[in-house]
């Protein structure tokens, strides 16, 4: 591959305007993986270096569900060919081709594409990023940045979760106060939503807007109080603590309104899908409420759930009146909907297998929420289809009856699924280290064969993935290094950045403190740390290896463990003169007592001593693997191998 | 300084529409500088963190040459205070207001601004940078960033060097074919163009178009071969060699084509000034042509030389016509050229000081040249009314005159200076790195007092500015990682970069090798590095105060040197599997060479024992101090300063 790189493009499907500018996007991001200048040359078919080949003629309109993103690509002598029924195939495929191109061996300067010949189709049709851009506003260029990465992957929904307690995010024309109170002034224009959806679709993206109702909806009350169940005043949701507003369910001035707005937003994105959100609905304001009571008891709704199900088919109708399906979160599945809704499930595959059943549609995002800072093996391992091993052992220790799988039928039911990012505690800054490139594992789960499981072959690939991404300009790797520099101050950058290179965020909901809230600082050294520690990982692997003796020197082990011990040690006194890096000296305490045990333990190893290990190790073990802060060294269950494979020392029982 | 950071905007000048989004733009940048959530919040004055008052209104339209950039801050308690006379003066000093910018001392979490009292204005009306895009293109995207930049460190022109040989890189609607066959389809459309004048309108910059005529104009040719002097057929050059392609004086219709183009561009660009660029004209197509000569003959025009000069009289007809004062490089100087003209001397001092003492205004761009790789410290030391060192030196030296300074009166005609950035080795990925930061150095000295010397304290504050400055988005740091990422293939990036924090480019013109072309690969080591190396610079300067005995104990030099070695000897065999790096095996041998000789020099030194030198230790040093490949080791002249130190060798001469 060289300067001269060119594409052809012919078939039926030639003219989408997909791929009008096929040839310069090509050959800009071929440019930018290789490093040669190029200028875009489209040429007639075979004589390209990549002949495009677009069998069929899409649909007019938007992207639809289920769309063909069938491929295949077959490359020899430098001679690539990329056919595909439709259009969205040659933009997967084109992903596939760029993946590809590598350097050529010594002796010959260049860039090349191995001989390859792959057919490739995507196990399910649903692949969704859902980006909660109300906890924390995320600008217009991160939002392309992500439809980007999204489209380097091959996902093909972005969910757009536009509006929860914290701020209403999109110009309504119809109703400006929404933006114009509900925002803090941090919205997007209509222009920039059309112009995502026009970046999107250009890379087989579908957008799917996403207004949560009755509950996350206090923006909306600030707005316009008149929606509200209670009495107010609203504000937006600044700091954490329960939210109880509600949309009220009762006034037809509610649904007027809301036909109003759906058919404004209807019009705006042009996906045949509509969230209407539904989930976790406080119902105290409606219990609260005289008049709300006394509208279920004249309407015969016996309980507030109920008077969920009475709100959901209300707006299903306005949903319906304005061309769209209706999309929600588990709590609005109720046997009367029609079966063109779709279901996301944040509970878990067995509610969603029970919607199936029922002959719903649904996508899981259980398993793959991004904010909970879990490593990318735990959401490989999570299929749509496949109940998780924790569940199942749960309920067999439970003696609880285990969901048998879905028929092929009902499966057929299972869309996919979409990744979920909650902005609580990240900002456009370290979005991109939140999402990638764990978001590449959760992709390739949903796109490939449910039989691709292999985690060390996954690791891999996931490392090269995240060199690639950046080439498009994401920001995980670059943007965290900025935020230790900021913090760093005297510390040296080096010796900061190996002091954080075993460290991760605590996981789950456990860092979220008491008084957080929209405006807590992000600045900490646990904000610019990866989700996923790959030295950590990488560690904790050598010691399985060396202790199942397929690796039997433990020479790069010690190593290791003393740069890291070493390292800690020397920066301790610089982090006491840090105010933003004072609150990790137990963390770098704590590094130095694990790698010091871990060198002990090997040194016991190896002299067959386990009494070797001094009488407090467990103590110290036990204090050095809980939290510190908010942070956990990752380094500590390698390290707890090592000790918990000395022999028992005599007279411990 | 916390979440509650909030802006007032008071005085005169207040409404003026480049402060329309000061609170937005001056809170998102706190924020981002210090991790912190905010949103902007515009208050009362003096209720606010930063309490801006513009004391006058502007003037309507564009911004002038000249226009008043002073401003003053203040800053006690973390309340601040920013007033200036007009908006510019706004925008200068809320630059320096995000610099002082800093993490409070330990204890106290947060952030703070010093107590300062600061009164600053500019020593040079005219600070630029001139960007050739023709080269290589340069994207919307990157010139904007290096708009955000530029406004970062005070500069206030942008040059826009939009046409070469190599390409003509704007639509013209009047000539199409310009953009249409003049660009190989790498052009900015007028829309694009209005877009950064807007930008760069909003941040305080001029931006001052360049279409260079008549020579470095064969994109022009291509398109209108009719304009041309010689026969053609034209092409756009993409290899190098001699360019003669010349625009043809004499006819009538070149004047009529350039009134229309002129017309058109005049009403695009807002600026005063209209850059016609005349530089280098290389006159064999007017020598060889009958017709030119005979025009030449009839109108007595005695010279090619003075037929440019009579091009010139027509073109400023045109110029001055569409309501603009022309700007030319230095060889468009003659004395009949009205005063009101610029000269960009690429020359020197001596020229641009010459035609100040004829009435002609000028700028300096010799010895700002950023392509040419040399150090921060060098650009730095060129002051526009100071004669360089080595000139001063070599005028003494050949018993030439020295030219007296410039009397206050003439020195007031020397606006300023433009740093210039050619892109025949650049690409858009690493022109941030060949402009920063030495940039912020050349736009301190046109800034500061020409007082202001102190290297040492240049260089500090340059480091703390690499930082903030990528905050703006800037990607000297990130995207030279990720290009030595490209390259490193099984070599491990710690290492690659280890080896590579030492190296340097060739400097001056001597990388361009003869067969370069547009496309030629920018790929390699020699690309991915930054134009100077921090730790070389430190370690020569360590070695100095080693030898001075300043700092009599070179415990850290030898570490350095055994750091620098074993990784060298280590990635050795890697670089050999690898055909980006292979070339690199010279160079890399070379390291293990220096590293060598400097530590014998530190251990013989410590002996007192001049002779434990290895005899061939000169020809060794020799031979590793030279350039390998396109790459200079910049330990070298350190390490042979350790050599130099030792007193001869008993027996050498």
């Amino acid at each position: 591959m060289d300067a001269n790189f060119s594409v052809s493009l012919s078939g039926a499907g030639a003219s989408d305007p997909r791929l009008r500018d096929l040839a310069a996007r090509a050959t800009a991001r071929v440019s930018r993986q290789t490093g040669i200048p190029m200028i875009p040359r489209l040429v007639q078919a075979p004589n390209a270096t990549l002949n495009v080949v677009v069998e069929g003629r899409d649909h007019k309109g938007p992207q639809r569900l289920g769309d063909n993103e069938r491929y295949s690509l077959q490359a020899a002598d430098n001679k690539i060919r990329l056919s595909a029924d439709a259009p969205l195939g040659v933009l997967r495929g084109l992903e596939t081709f760029l993946q590809l191109i590598a350097p050529n061996p010594p002796g010959s300067v260049g860039w090349s594409v191995p001989p390859v010949s792959i057919r490739d189709e995507p196990r399910f049709p649903w692949r969704g990023l859902s980006l909660d851009v109300s906890r924390h506003f995320i600008p217009l260029d991160s939002v392309k940045r992500t439809i980007d990465g999204m489209a380097a992957v091959k996902l093909n929904v972005f969910h757009w979760h536009l509006s929860d307690d914290q701020g209403f995010r999109i110009e309504s024309r119809k109703y400006p106060r929404l933006q114009q109170l509900g925002s803090d002034g941090q919205f997007y224009t209509q222009a920039e939503v059309k112009d995502v959806i026009d970046y999107a679709r250009n890379r087989g993206i579908r957008v799917v807007p996403e207004f949560d109702i009755p509950g996350h909806a206090t923006s909306w009350l600030v707005a316009y109080p008149a929606l509200a169940s209670g009495k107010g005043p609203y504000e937006i949701v600044h700091s954490r603590g329960t939210v109880t507003a509600l949309i009220d369910p009762t006034k037809e001035s509610t649904y007027k309104f809301m036909d109003g707005f759906v058919g404004e937003m209807a019009k705006l994105f042009p996906d045949e899908y509509f969230h209407i959100g539904g989930d976790e609905v406080n119902t105290r304001e409606w219990r609260q409420s005289r008049r709300i009571q006394s509208f279920m008891r004249k309407r015969h709704i016996p309980n507030e759930k109920a008077l969920q199900v009475y709100f959901n088919a209300r707006l299903l109708k306005i949903v319906t009146k304005h061309g769209k399906h209706m999309e929600g979160w588990d709590e609005i599945l109720q046997p009367n909907l029609p079966k063109s809704i779709v279901i996301q499930s944040w509970r878990g595959q067995e509610s969603l297998w029970e919607a199936a059943r029922e002959g719903f549609q649904g996508i899981l995002s259980a398993g793959y929420y991004l904010d909970l800072m879990q490593p990318a093996s735990q959401h490989y391992a999570i299929d749509p289809l496949v109940l998780p091993v924790e569940r199942r052992e749960r309920l067999l220790k439970e003696n609880k009856p285990i969901p048998p799988d879905l028929s092929a039928g009902d499966a057929k039911k299972i869309l996919g699924g979409e990744a979920a990012m909650w902005q609580e505690l990240a900002t456009a800054e370290n979005l991109d280290a939140k999402l990638w490139p764990r978001l590449a594992a959760i992709a390739e789960r949903l796109w490939s064969p449910r039989s691709t499981t292999d985690v060390d072959s996954m690791y891999r690939r996931l490392d090269s993935t995240n060199h690639w991404l950046q080439w498009l300009g994401l920001t995980q790797v670059s943007n965290l290094e900025l935020m230790r520099e900021r913090i760093a101050g005297t510390v040296p950058h080096a010796a900061l950045d190996k002091f954080a290179e075993i460290l991760e965020p605590v996981k789950g909901y456990s860092r979220h403190p008491q008084n957080y809230s929209s405006f807590t600082p992000l600045n900490r050294l646990v904000d610019s740390i990866p989700p996923e520690s790959n030295a950590a990982r990488e560690f904790n692997e050598a010691v399985e290896r060396y202790l199942s003796g397929a690796d039997p020197n433990p020479e790069t082990l010690t190593k290791r463990l003393s740069d890291w011990h070493d390292n800690a040690e020397r920066i301790l006194p610089t982090l006491r003169e840090n105010s933003l890096l004072e609150e990790n000296i137990p963390a770098a305490e704590a590094v130095v007592v694990l790698c010091q045990i871990g060198r002990d333990a090997i040194a016991a190893r190896l002299q067959n001593r386990a009494d070797a290990m001094k009488p407090d190790t467990s103590a110290k073990l036990a204090s050095a693997v809980e939290r510190k802060g908010d942070i956990l060294i990752q380094i500590a269950p390698g390290v707890r191998k090592l000790v918990d494979a000395l022999a028992p020392r005599p007279g411990a029982n």
